[in-house]
Formats: structure tokens, sequence, C-alpha cells
């Protein structure tokens, strides 16, 4: 079926300097007002944030000439370089981003340039290359590791290229199972689409209500639904880049031996070799049913093995996610009465869509429970489920409140995941020790693999002095701590320009060799997205 | 536990001229022989082949300095230049290398090397880049697609680097179940292994019995458990290799976002930027429970359908197969009356192995026979079980006999799936008449995924010229035909030389160019398997 309709509906607009919808911005429940003091002693709430035509941004480095060039391939009205438009796009959703958006002058990029479509996305990159203007692919803008900052590199203007106008279906097979989505498309209009015609694609990122199927490619995404349907790498069939110097359009069969898998090249490139243009995806039937069962341990230790055996073994939940005793008391604490009784030891959720749901659901609670685990029933796992995309919200509030708050992510083979965890948690702990500040650190399992899973921390900490110093100094030494203790410095939240000092260990001199021979060969001007991925931003040795 | 175990026991030494155990070398079955004048017409068996010491073979092009080079790595007792030993080294074993195996002159490399270890393999091939010798990464022998052919390039010598000495489990994590083997652990040894401990690998090609775990990394291997295990790909959780110009190190947790998946970039490299060394696989407990059941449908078609409902819905079959319904003929003709009984239709075979076997049973039985099919209880499927590995012995006997007899194979989604096999079915049977000869084309199905399946052809033809030549031809336009009908040029046999022409047509330009910057980068003199995976076999634009 050649469907080729186009997405009309917007998501409101992302609060340019927060998460999410402005409409849904929270205070702090009164359940973790009365628990931060507790936890990080007295902090002190910051003077209010700047509103955003308070905020100083230097005018746009683009020439004439320049901004001739590129309206000769987009239109005069998709080359935006107005201060609001600019700042909109001047990063991603980390604390650190947040941190800088509470800032009074602010780094933007020089233009924000909006493509209808592929060739559009190749003309643009072709004389970017040409004129030396750097380019940062910018989708849903929900990157947490730096990966759309306004960069210029060695460059001297940098436009950020907006893939709003590239969203919609382009094709449905119904019969194989695949569509072929733009890459603008934001997740809950995919999904939107693709309930039309009875599919899902079933890929539930925190992130999902902004987050852009090209983004889910460029970084590696993983989802909430991953024991289910696996990471969007998984569900990857196909996929369309525009590079600098030259098209790529990978992807001609289900399986393939027509040597290595350049698809793969694509999935993780985070805009340094090109822009994502489309995606093909395996989609599979809405399901009928959805079975949810929330279950309870006497510590993670036995949690994890407990998730281990049904990864190894095959129960087949389409969610299984187990929190430690920290993350267990303070969720479990906002749930009320019902909760506070069951907040001692680690929790676990998880939950059974499509084929065979309930047979698969037995099988899970059979080993869950032989491993030694309780089922607790339903409450906990619905209250999950309804609040699952709600966490960033939250963390708005606390920076409001003055409570720094960040999440960083990780994994390992099941026999290094404890050491793994114990080396972070003392990272972190130490980490903000030694700037003088108490911290919380809690920390959940949602991705599991036969051969191993990762581990998700989220840090509260009363930091006194300079957030972001501190969190900078911190994040440096857990880096080391995961690279020490054999872990991969990203699960899903890709390398950016946060990650890239890691980036060596994690593959080696002679992988970061492979990285710049791709780069200088696809964008040899090195344009594309400078700093992210390759520790210097660059192909050149 | 750290293993570091060397594999004791080899297997019998392949036959120089054909497939496998020269003990098991068969004669063609009698109801075969009553078959073949009434589908290919009258045959003339050929001379006999000479004995491998009625060969003329080139002296080796190594100079004494190179041999020296050579020794100081690896030791003189591992370096042969002896006609026997290069022989055996000459190349793969599809049909054309086996008619070549049949002529009284042949190219084999200069010289057979046997490094020990990881640090010898890097060694050698810093040494070969430095002198400009080209290198063969031998394992098994296995390749169908010229993989190892002794092709110099544009260098003065080749020689095979043999991996057999690399042989052994490097390291068992029975709690992740995960194996480090060395490359050039043959399958079988691998398993025996494994089995030690529990464990399972569970990679069935026909190729099992003689092809090695280094190579079915570098050739994107598929085994018949694919259903249920996945292909080789899959069970890959990390990866070394040695290239002239550094090593790579891949693979630090089961899933990451840190940049592209440089793993999937060795897996189906062939060879052609470096030597794998090691590679840490994916591993399960053997077993307990194997149950077998053949079915029936009313044609090929339906069948298809039917496996098509059990890849999207789950069945969960560790093996699902289809043949055609001249396949269901010729191997039902051989089980004797019952099999002849039941020749009508097209014929699959399921197998359900490990947890849950029976109702995985269960479920897929029920699907297949909602789409139409009828169990025809368990004899097929054993008699499949039981020869599975045996088909390359007939065709050397096919071969004797004068009947020329090879295989091929691709890929492509449910929807695109007639369509490709006609087109196949096509231009074999069109080729062969254009060379005047008479064929008889089967074809199954034996890889499945949710969004479509490989399919695999054996032709048998009456050539009356020159197979060799006529081969070529008819190769040549099947290959052409693939790519029209939108198919993969290989999905589980590798690029080699054979399929280099197509490889274009396959990933673009832009994903040729990918390669060749790559190769460049590692392999800057070019002496990596010249030929293999890239056009034109060189990194050079």
């Amino acid at each position: 079926m050649d469907v080729q309709s186009d997405s009309a509906v917007e998501p409101p607009e992302m609060r340019w300097n927060g998460w999410g919808d402005p409409a849904l911005a929270t205070e702090l429940p009164r359940a973790v007002r009365a628990l931060l003091p507790l936890l990080l002693g007295r902090v002190r709430r910051p003077e209010p944030a700047p509103s955003i035509d308070e905020i100083t941004t230097d005018d746009s480095r683009l020439g004439p000439d320049d901004l001739q060039a590129l309206h000769s391939v987009v239109g005069r009205d998709h080359v935006h370089t107005d201060a609001e438009t600019r700042l909109r796009r001047a990063g991603g959703r980390s604390t650190p981003d947040l941190l800088r958006r509470r800032q009074r002058r602010q780094r933007v990029p020089d233009a924000v340039v909006r493509p209808a479509d592929h060739d559009q996305v190749g003309e643009l990159l072709r004389i970017a290359g040409e004129r030396g203007i750097a380019v940062i692919p910018y989708g849903g803008g929900t990157s947490v590791v730096g990966g759309v900052d306004p960069d210029a590199g060695e460059h001297g203007a940098v436009i950020a290229v907006d893939l709003a106008r590239l969203s919609g279906l382009v094709r449905l097979d119904a019969v194989s199972g695949e569509a072929v989505l733009r890459a603008g498309t934001r997740a809950p209009e995919a999904e939107r689409l693709l309930a039309e015609h009875g599919f899902e694609l079933g890929h539930y990122p925190q992130s999902f209500r902004y987050a852009t199927i090209g983004g889910f490619a460029a970084s590696r995404s993983s989802g909430q639904n991953s024991a289910g349907h696996g990471r969007f790498d998984a569900m990857v069939t196909g996929i369309r880049m525009a590079t600098p110097t030259g098209d790529l359009d990978l992807g001609r069969a289900p399986g393939s031996a027509a040597g290595p898998d350049l698809t793969r090249l694509v999935l993780g490139s985070e805009g340094a070799f090109g822009v994502i243009t489309e995606v093909r995806v395996r989609v599979h039937p809405v399901p009928a049913e959805r079975i949810v069962e929330s279950w309870s341990f006497p510590d993670f230790a036995t949690g994890a093995d407990a998730l281990r055996a049904v990864a190894q073994r095959g129960g087949g939940p389409t969610v299984i996610r187990l929190s430690d005793e920290a993350e267990t008391g303070v969720s479990l604490a906002q749930v009320g009465r019902i909760g506070r009784a069951l907040a001692k030891g680690a929790s676990a959720v998880t939950v059974f869509e499509g084929e065979d749901a309930e047979h698969r659901r037995a099988r899970t609670a059979a080993l869950i429970a032989e491993a030694g685990g309780t089922s607790t029933g339903r409450t906990a796992a619905e209250e999950w489920a309804r609040t699952r995309f709600d966490g960033p919200y939250l963390r708005d509030a606390l920076l409001d409140a003055g409570v720094f708050c960040e999440t960083l992510e990780t994994a390992a083979t099941w026999s290094g995941l404890h050491g793994l965890r114990a080396a972070v948690t003392d990272a972190l702990r130490e980490g903000f020790q030694a700037a003088g500040a108490r911290s919380f650190i809690m920390c959940h399992v949602s991705h599991v693999y036969p051969t191993g899973a990762s581990l998700y921390f989220t840090v509260l900490a009363g930091v006194k002095g300079d957030q972001l110093r501190t969190w900078e100094a911190v994040k440096h030494s857990v880096g080391d701590a995961i690279m020490a203790a054999g872990g991969t410095i990203t699960h899903h939240h890709a390398v950016g320009r946060d990650h890239a000092p890691w980036l060596r260990d994690e593959i080696g001199e002679t992988g970061i060799r492979i990285l710049r021979a791709i780069k200088r060969e696809l964008d040899p001007h090195g344009v594309m997205n400078p700093g992210v991925l390759i520790p210097d931003g660059r192909g050149d040795a």
C-alpha cells in the first residue's frame, strides 16, 4: 500500500527551557517535598529562571550569500534567524542543558532550516559542505547527551536542520509487517498513523511524546517494551540517509549476508555522517490485550536473578523492569498507603501484550516465583504504566526547587551487573560528597537480554554551589568507573558530545580510526554535527 | 570460568577435491539414478577426476626473505610450501570450485601458514602488508562463493593463513550464557567443548561438520535452527579481529548505544579488513527435549502463508522449513513407499527444542493448521534431521555422474517472496535452456523473519558442454534477476568473489565508498583477501 500520508497534527511545542507540554508542567508532589530534606538536607530555592525574552543571544553569523543559498533550497519561509526559534533549537534536554537554559546569555544556532523532503536535505548538506557551515540534525530535541548542541566546530557558523516537515507514513506493507516512516515523524504521530491500519511500532522510550523516528535510529534508542519488541535497532529493516557526498539507501531483505550490514553503521551515527530521512521498521498488529502485574523481591539481587531467568528461559514479557530498594521506596511512597505497606525490598513490573499473552504471563510468573518473587497485584504496575512518561516533568520541578536531578545509564553482562552497579553508585556518591553535597541514588533495570541487562540511575543531590560544574566532575568520574567496571558508556542515551571522551575506551583506537575514515569519506569538510561521537569531532586523523 | 582448553580432536581432513569426510563419499542412490534421465535426459559420465599427485601447480613465488619473515612469526614447521598442502587450501566448495579441482593444472596459494594465536596473526598481517603479500584467511574451507580463492590481486604472492591452530574455548561465563571461542574452532568441536559445561551454541548450517566459528562470523552465516536461535549475527556479542594496522576488540555489553555497532562491520567482512581471531557468542543450555513434526500443504504458496503466520505470530519453532513441490517430490521419493504416498504438494518440517517446547509445538501446529497445513507425522521430519548435513555428498556423486548441481539463495520480504522465486526460477531455466541443457529446479524456505524469508534453490542440469562456462552465464543472469526482483544477492552464503559484481546494486555507490574507506584505513596495502566483497577488491577509489 502506498500511503504517502502526511502528518497534519503537531503536538504542543516543547517548553523552550524544560520538558514537554508547558500545560503539563507540575509542582513537586507533597510526598516528595516532605522526603527531600530527609534525603538531601536543606536546599536553597534558586532565583526564578529568566523568560525567553530576557535571554541574550548572538546575531546570526550567516552572511547574505549563505542565506541566499539556504533560501534557494528550502524557500525563504523555512529559514529562521529570529532569536526565539533559534533558542528553541539550542540544545537537548539533559540536566546540564536545562541548567544552561536558565542562564541569561545562551549559545544558539545561526539559523533553523526546515527542509521539506529527502532531496532538500541532501542539497542542504552539499551546500553546507561547500560553504563550511556546520549542520546539526534536529528531530525531537530530546537528546540528553549533548547530541544537538549548536556546535560550529572549526566552522564559522552552524545551522539546525529541523526535520519537522519530514513527517508521515510513506508506505505500509501489511503483508510483510513493514512501514516506511519519514525521519521527522514524532513517535505518537507514527503510532497514530500506523493504528489507522491496525498496526503498532511499540517503541516507548521515556522521550516517546516528543522524540522522532529518525532520532530513535540515529541514537540507537531502546524503549520500555524492549523485552517484547527489542531495541529500536532490532526494529529497523531499512534506512535512507542523505550525506554531504551522496545518498545511502539500505535494506533489501529481512536477512542478508551481502557484506557488513551498513544499516548498523547508520544506526548510532548521530548525525556525524549525514541525516537520516526515512526509516523502514517492522510493525505488528495493535495488541488486543494487556496484562500487568507487580512483584516484590526481598532485595535487588534476588530480583535481578529473576529477570535473568525470564530473559534466558524466555518467559516472554513485553515489559519487565526492576527497581532497587531506593527507587522502590520513593516510587511507592507516592502511591499512598498501599504503596508504603509494600515499600520494602525491590519491586518489579511486568506487562504482557499481544499473542499468547496469558500463557506468557503464567510462564513468567512461574519463573519469577521460583526465583523468590511475590506477586503484589496490579496497582503498582498500573501506576507505573500511567505515569511512565512523566519523570522529566518531575525533574523540572526539582530543578525549580534547587535540587539537582539527573539520570545516566549503562549495561553489562549478568555476571558483571552487580559490580558495575556498585562502581557507579560509589562514583556518584563520592563525587557529590567531594563537592560537599548529599545525594540520593536510585537504580533500575529496564532492558534485559539473555546475556545481560541495562542499569538506569537517577540521582538527586543537594548541591550548594555551581550545579553544572559539580555535575561535570561527578559525570567524569562515573564515566571512568563504568569503563573500569566493564560496562558500556551508554546503553540507550547515545554518545553525543557528553560521552565522546569515553568512546576510545569503548571501541579502541582502531574503532575510532574506522569512524574517522567513514566520516572523512562521507563528510570531507567535517560539517556534520561536529563534536558528536568521534572524540575530536573531525574525520581527520 | 577461565577454561583455556585447547581443541585436541581434529575431524578427518576434508576431501581435497570434494565434500567432507572421504570415508563418507557416496554413490548416487538408486532412486535418484532412476529419476535423472527422466528429469534431465541422458548425461554422459565424465572422465574420472585426476588424483592429487596428477595435478600440476606453480612453484611458490615467495622468496627466501619472505619465507624467513614468515618463519620468524610462526616457526619453520608452520609454513608449508609443498604442493599437497597448498592444493588442499586452493579454494572453497562451490560447484565451480569442485569443477576446478577436476582440472589437471590448478592455482594454489604460494604457502600455507598456520599461526598459533591472535598475536601471531596480527604480526603476519603486518608483515604481509609491508612485503606486499596477499593474505587469504582460511577456516573450514567451506566457502561456496569464492571466498578463499588464492587470489594475489595486484601482489606478487598470496598465502593462505590457516586458522586451524586457533581452536578451542577461551572462556565460558555460565551465568551470562556467553562463551569466547577461538576463530578456527570447527563447529562440532565448539559444540563438544560447550556440551562439557551443559551448553550449546545451536548453529547448524549445512557446512556444520567442517565450518569454523570465525567463518560463521566473517560470512554472516545462518543455520538450520535460525527460527529458534537467529542468524549467527544475532548470537555474536563480541569479536576480536587482527588487521594489518591494529586490533579491534569489540562488545562491552549485551546492548549499547555507544555509536554504530562496529561488531556488525566485522561480521560479513570476509577477511577484507583483517582476520577474526576470537568470537564471543551467546550460548544456551543443551536442550533436554526435541519434538519433530512433518507437514503437508496443497502448494508452496499455502505453505509460505503458514510460515509467515508462524514467524509473525510467534509460534516459536526451533526449525521451520518448507520445500516446494519439486523438492518435496524428490526428497520424498528417497524415503521409499511412505514418502511416495505423500509426495504431492509442498512439505514442511518443524522442530522444537528447549524451554516450553510442547506449548510452542501446539501453538505452531494450530497456526499451520489454520493456514491450511496437515500434519503428516514424524517420519519425514526425522529423515530430514538424520540426513540434514548430507546434501554436499550427493552433489559429489552427481558431478561424478556428469550431472551439474549447484545451490544459490536469496531473501525478500513476504510480499516480494513469490515474485522473487518466479524471477530466479525463470532465470535458471532460461539460462540452461540457452545452453541447450534441461534443468530441474527445487526451492525451499529455511529461514523466516517477521518481515520476510529466505529462498534456497538447488538446480540440477544436464549440461553437455563446459559446465563451468555454462554456469558462469546462468549465474550472471540469476544475479541480475535477483536484483531486479528486489531480493538480496545472498542471504547466508556471503559475497566472496562470486557475488562481488552485485554488491554495488545491493548497497549503492555510497555503500561501496564506505567499505573502500574502511579497507583503505585498516589495510592500506590492500593485502587482505583481494577480490572479495568490494567489486575491484581494493580500498582505492
